[in-house]
């Protein structure tokens, strides 16, 4: 077992979470728990950190695939459950590869790499939900 | 479907991502994947959100039982498979709590609805990984 996170109440219900490489990430509620909104939301980290890893597979494939990246964002949508726990039942991730000459293979390709082998994340939650993805090619507005 | 998430790519490696609350949150690799250190490990941020979930959760239900909590933290460590995707397998939730007149009890029972009842993030993760919790009363040092 390794230490990964340790978080720190600091008020009503902010936390300072500081992970094993040193890094901080702050968590806060809304008003509606007593919350002050001086962080992200707990629950989203989880799709955060879904988004990043994917997102770092799939720029890494299509790098070697020697694809001319210029931009590169991902959208996650979730969908809980109504009864407590609430959970995350679907997840839909839409990946957008900014580029000249992007081929549309080689990014279903790196997507399902990562959905399949590599995304850690990915592979946690589908444990739960379902989880479906999506890409958009944007030509390069400079190419 | 909710968008939670929409995660930029701004470097080699580092991601910027937004979330549905507007809080921003930086995510980058290692020099071992290319990345700089510029962020927190994705997959990390499962258990960062895991800590924030339950520990608002727990310190909810104490302050309803009113117990005098003068501090409280949370360790989160997690064991990974060999292989790819590499999910834990298992995470050991341990949680601190300072006060004076502490009652066992109750914290038992609050970290106790946390994992059954209203932590989304265990609930999640239990599907793919073994949880398990402990706790440490300390007295406060001031009480």
């Amino acid at each position: 077992m390794q230490r990964i996170v340790t978080a720190r109440l600091q008020g009503s219900m902010r936390f300072e979470a500081t992970t094993r490489t040193g890094h901080v990430v702050m968590m806060d509620g809304g008003p509606d728990v007593g919350g002050e909104d001086a962080g992200a939301r707990p629950y989203d980290l989880l799709l955060v950190g879904l988004a990043g890893c994917t997102g770092m597979d799939v720029i890494s494939i299509l790098r070697k695939k020697r694809q001319r990246v210029t931009g590169f964002w991902i959208d996650v949508d979730g969908q809980r459950s109504s009864e407590h726990p609430k959970v995350y039942t679907q997840i839909a991730v839409h990946y957008h590869v900014q580029g000249t000459g992007i081929d549309p293979a080689a990014v279903e390709r790196a997507i399902q790499l990562s959905e399949t082998t590599y995304c850690s994340a990915i592979a946690s939650l589908r444990a739960s939900a379902t989880v479906s993805s999506a890409f958009t090619i944007h030509p390069d507005p400079e190419g």
